[in-house]
């Protein structure tokens, strides 16, 4: 068994408890790629085999632990500049989704990188979006690519659509983000891509993808020649993030799964019944900010647990929360703009400390630094 | 020390509390470029070193003194007439933004000159606003010329981008504000443009500069060859409005620092940690209505001083009491949108006083000359 790290907090209150069951829940830490699947899939668990509801507390710490505070002295883009790839003639509400969810998440600056199109219609959905309409430009990658230093991360692929010509200009951009370094989301139809050719993604351990069923089916398949869709589904998670270099995959179902190939994670945070569209842009846009906070926080903040794996449980455990207080409004009529509608307070539930919630300002000092 | 006129209020009471409380808030006006700037700046502060509640409700005193009465003999166009100047394929709300603040700050009409593109646009975003698609038109700068003599006041810069042409246009609409005698609030990339050639504005005392801490950098370093991003801000900020030849500059922060080149005033309104983007453009565009109202009020009713200081403290501290308002309610999910709704509760908290709070219609007779 590995020795941990102190987990590091910046909430005072429940730290303690909190992380006695840190330990429990996320001490599973695998030597990569060393005992077989089989014999760690048999420690890999606890929380998948409990589910327990101070299980989930204790994950739900690791991602407080990495939300920034915020602070006076800070200047505009500095809690997160979030870049959406997506929107074409079909499809213009998955990227307003994704892009408004990383806003009131908390990101400062929420662009979107969309075909000509779909831009205008995009922006008039809302005011506080920043729309480029270059993706279906011959010049899309450059006009992408020259946006990249001023971003945290990118999410690719909500309302892409499968035009040849869109593909390639994302794979080019998917390129031009790696060799930045810069953290990626892949989602709908941008794993569509990856599954025609996973080697655009394999082994960039910053890139998080977030199938739903037929999605991991079609990428099990194309990466391991078989859809895994039966049996257990913490193993096929693990396994198709292992196959594909660690990249950290988010299986979406009846309970979301998380694996970065060497802990797997389950989300049973109570969400909803419901399966409107759109609910997948939400997690992925909420992703993006989380990323760049994980990221920037590093390990030291999450328990030595992956940054990825528990930005990935804060999105999808934010996702269900919104679901879940989006029903208890709507019922049956519950659309995803109802569910973004309860970021902020779903948000301030699970992962406000007292400090982020008192005004809004916490003290500065080291915090402006 | 010279001599101060005596405050004049249309705010009974209350008056002569803040009368003498403005006095030693604004009592260090300077000569002009008479005394060395250290000798002037150890007397000019007394905001800055102070910062309490009293100078601050004194310095608002000063605001509530040039906000116009509402009478039922006005005619349409009586409480301002407001033009911005931005929008441009990739921006399009953040002139909505600083239009519609304009209007909800009390403006009677909100006109916008963006490209032609970003025009349809906008205009989606709100009925109330007037959109003209001239900004990329080669007579771009006759269009917006011919609109001058209706307005009162130009906004410049929100969502303009950094085109050639459009700079090159805006230019031509900065020349003619300026032979107009017209105020004219300057932001974003209007500031790119000033870094550029500050002769356009050079002297001309109409003008505000708004910039956010990197803009502050690019103009100091422009016209002083420095940009001045370290130690006393109020000392920067001033130095800054000296060079420029006392056009005013309110430097974005923290706390708000303001310098038409003779005072500094320091505004600590609280505020909120949240640094979503659009929260300049509802200071610009506030600005412009409060600039013209201070103009037409004169510097009888600011204790003799610059109206156009006195407006832009005004912008701040009501800028600042939307963030606090919106964040009461949204916590780290506020975006602008949800500041803009708080405009007319936060502006009635600090500005309005009984009469024009009160069914909103002030007694007639001498208003109505």
């Amino acid at each position: 068994m590995p020795a941990f790290p102190a987990m590091p907090t910046r909430a005072g209150a429940g730290a303690a408890v909190a992380g006695a069951a840190v330990v429990a829940v996320l001490s599973a830490t695998l030597v990569l790629y060393g005992p077989p699947l089989d014999a760690v899939l048999n420690r890999a668990f606890p929380l998948h085999t409990a589910r327990s509801v101070t299980d989930m507390e204790a994950a739900l710490q690791l991602v407080r632990n990495v939300v920034p505070p915020l602070a006076a002295c800070k200047h505009k883009g500095q809690a997160g500049r979030i870049g959406v790839v997506g929107g074409c003639p079909e499809y213009t509400g998955a990227p307003y989704f994704a892009a408004i969810s990383a806003l009131k998440v908390g990101a400062d600056l929420s662009h979107v990188f969309s075909t000509q199109d779909a831009a205008a219609v995009i922006k008039s959905y809302s005011p506080e979006l920043i729309v480029h309409p270059v993706l279906d430009s011959p010049s899309a990658v450059q006009d992408v690519e020259k946006w990249l230093p001023r971003l945290h991360a990118l999410v690719v692929g909500p309302g892409l659509g499968r035009d040849d010509v869109l593909l390639e200009n994302v794979k080019g951009i998917l390129e031009a983000s790696k060799a930045r370094g810069m953290p990626v989301v892949i989602d709908a139809d941008g794993l569509w891509l990856v599954a025609q050719q996973p080697a655009l993604i394999q082994g960039y351990r910053k890139a998080v993808l977030t199938p739903n069923h037929v999605e991991f089916s079609r990428l099990a398949e194309a990466v391991l020649g078989d859809p895994l869709d039966g049996g257990d589904r913490s193993r096929a998670v693990l396994r198709l993030s292992r196959a594909l270099g660690n990249v950290t995959v988010v299986q979406k179902g009846e309970q979301d799964v998380i694996s970065d190939g060497e802990q797997a994670l389950t989300c049973s945070q109570e969400g909803s019944g419901r399966r409107c569209g759109g609910q997948g842009d939400l997690l992925s846009g909420s992703l993006g900010v989380l990323a760049h906070w994980a990221l920037l926080a590093g390990p030291e903040k999450t328990s030595g647990s992956s940054p990825l794996l528990v930005a990935a449980f804060g999105a999808c455990a934010l996702t269900r929360q919104c679901a879940r207080q989006a029903f208890q409004k709507h019922g049956r009529a519950t659309t995803t703009t109802d569910m973004i509608r309860e970021i902020g307070p779903a948000f301030s539930r699970l992962f406000e400390t007292s400090a982020g919630a008192d005004g809004g300002v916490a003290p500065t000092g080291e915090l402006c630094l």
